[in-house]
């Protein structure tokens, strides 16, 4: 299997190298070379006999897909994109990479599909922004993608150009859309969900965390290793089961961030739940209003795709494979 | 009021230009110029004091959309694409004409937003063809687009783009989700949906039709009249009622072939039924099980978008508007 992941410096993208790596297997067969692709080139990681090769490269300078492409490889995971503040404060860049990009990826697959039959499979990380407030929950399968932002936009566009392509012949893919990821490994950052993995990542050895919204705020949740695991599912299913309708609504957990706290303190104690600080944000607090409260997601579980079924499996997942991994 | 369309050449777009020209006014306001585009140059009608220009242009060619913007015109509709089957057998030109098009379109109206603040209204014809099956019946407003055709995913695209175009406030656009129009007027034509027409609007005038699918299928029309009024509505309503959900299912009637034939009948009795030839055509019965049988259009209707209630109604349209008003 020749694998190649756009988005690879990415924290879905990492972990999904190491899982290929650590495995050498993907649907039963070995992998035998793995193009990591990112806009600053990856790091490169130990081989484990399969041959690895790092590469800088920007879908939307529209001379980099037809090259990504040029070797064929079996399977492809598109992660890259750049993230919904950015899309949002500025425009041009946002569609030229999100969609510009992604289209033009598409379209380069397309190119060898016409010259030799080429028809890899294509995983494409997509997002729970494709739907926008009001909400119901949960939200079903068959809901109206009605984004409140560009990034969202720019992702629903992909999902539409995907589910086309597909049932064109050209490619094999399948659109997953990713639950909010927590807990994220590493430092808080300024994303506006990022508190939900703060305010448990953060306790959890012992520091301070701030929770800028009420804990009434429910939300949709899956964890690094569920993200990795929808990924490497998409990539081995039977795609003949999924039908026309390509994209998919992953499986996760919806949960207040009352019911999130709840979970800190039955696995790490009161004492972290006293290191989380209220300090109400109103602009965070608007934003995170619209955001998607959960998903039915009978198709995607049907299928096959599973996630944590609770919030104290997330916290394990990331004490397992973050904190006593790092040991 | 300075008024655009865009695919003026078309039944809809003839239709549309006739009103303006009978009416005189858009929005309680006089019209005072219109502009009629299309890729052949639109007939010129009587001016009836109002400045016509008549041009041929390509939304394909990527510098016709800004020389279409420079005068800055208060109204656009837009409602040129190439039809299902063309973007089905020709991959390169769907996309190009129906998404490129459309957004070369949305950009030019951006760049002049940019440079002085002008936010024309956006009318947009969108279609039905951005559900697939399988489907509910009614679909409610609420249902996701997952078209079965590219025509049908570049007008969902469209849609998309539509949607955050206004939500950014470039301009302030409405998306109207067309009923297959019934009766379209003229000779029959080789649309796979034009049965539904030929059935009724051949006997009317004593010729013969061919009816090539079982009278089962249910499907989703409206009137040529109706439909102006939808584009009519779109162009002067109060868009702060609408919301960020910019894209419109428009009210129609569902009926079933049979009931379109029973229509016929109590208008123009046995004889004109006896007209209409059974002969099933494998291919167009495959593609038309697959139609949208009926929306609820709610949203639309409490919108103040209004369309037959009727089949008997959609017949009299015609026999008003084509049959008679040829007298």
């Amino acid at each position: 299997m020749d694998i190649l992941i756009i988005g690879a410096a990415g924290m879905v993208g990492r972990k999904l190298t190491q899982h290929l790596l650590a495995t050498g297997h993907l649907d039963g067969k070995p992998v035998t070379s793995l193009d990591l692709v990112d806009v600053i080139t990856p790091d490169a990681p130990e081989g484990n006999g399969i041959t690895i090769t790092c590469r800088k490269a920007d879908l939307s300078d529209l001379a980099a897909a037809p090259e990504l492409i040029a070797r064929r490889p079996d399977v492809i995971f598109h992660l890259a994109a750049i993230v919904s503040g950015e899309a949002e404060a500025d425009f041009d860049k946002g569609y030229r990479i999100n969609l510009d990009g992604t289209r033009g990826l598409f379209d380069a697959i397309r190119a060898q599909h016409g010259t030799n039959g080429y028809r890899p499979r294509v995983v494409f990380a997509s997002s729970i922004a494709v739907v926008g407030a009001p909400l119901p929950y949960p939200i079903p399968d068959d809901f109206h993608t009605t984004p409140l932002t560009s990034y969202g936009t720019q992702k629903a566009i992909c999902e539409l150009l995907l589910a086309d392509y597909t049932r064109r012949g050209i490619f094999d893919g399948v659109g997953i859309r990713l639950p909010t990821i927590c807990i994220r490994p590493g430092k808080p950052n300024k994303a506006a969900s990022g508190f939900f993995s703060n305010i448990l990542r953060e306790p959890l050895v012992g520091q301070e965390a701030v929770l800028p919204v009420p804990d009434t705020i429910r939300h949709w949740h899956a964890s690094p290793r569920s993200a990795v695991g929808f990924m490497v599912h998409a990539a081995t299913m039977d795609t003949s089961a999924i039908g026309p309708r390509r994209n998919l609504s992953m499986p996760g957990v919806s949960a207040t961030v009352a019911e999130q706290i709840e979970a800190l303190r039955r696995i790490a104690g009161d004492s972290a739940v006293q290191l989380i600080r209220h300090e109400p944000d109103a602009a965070i607090i608007a934003m995170c209003e619209g955001w998607a409260p959960g998903f039915e997601a009978t198709r995607a579980t049907s299928l096959g795709f599973s996630a944590e079924s609770n919030f104290e499996q997330i916290i394990r997942a990331h004490i397992e494979d973050e904190l006593e991994a790092a040991k």
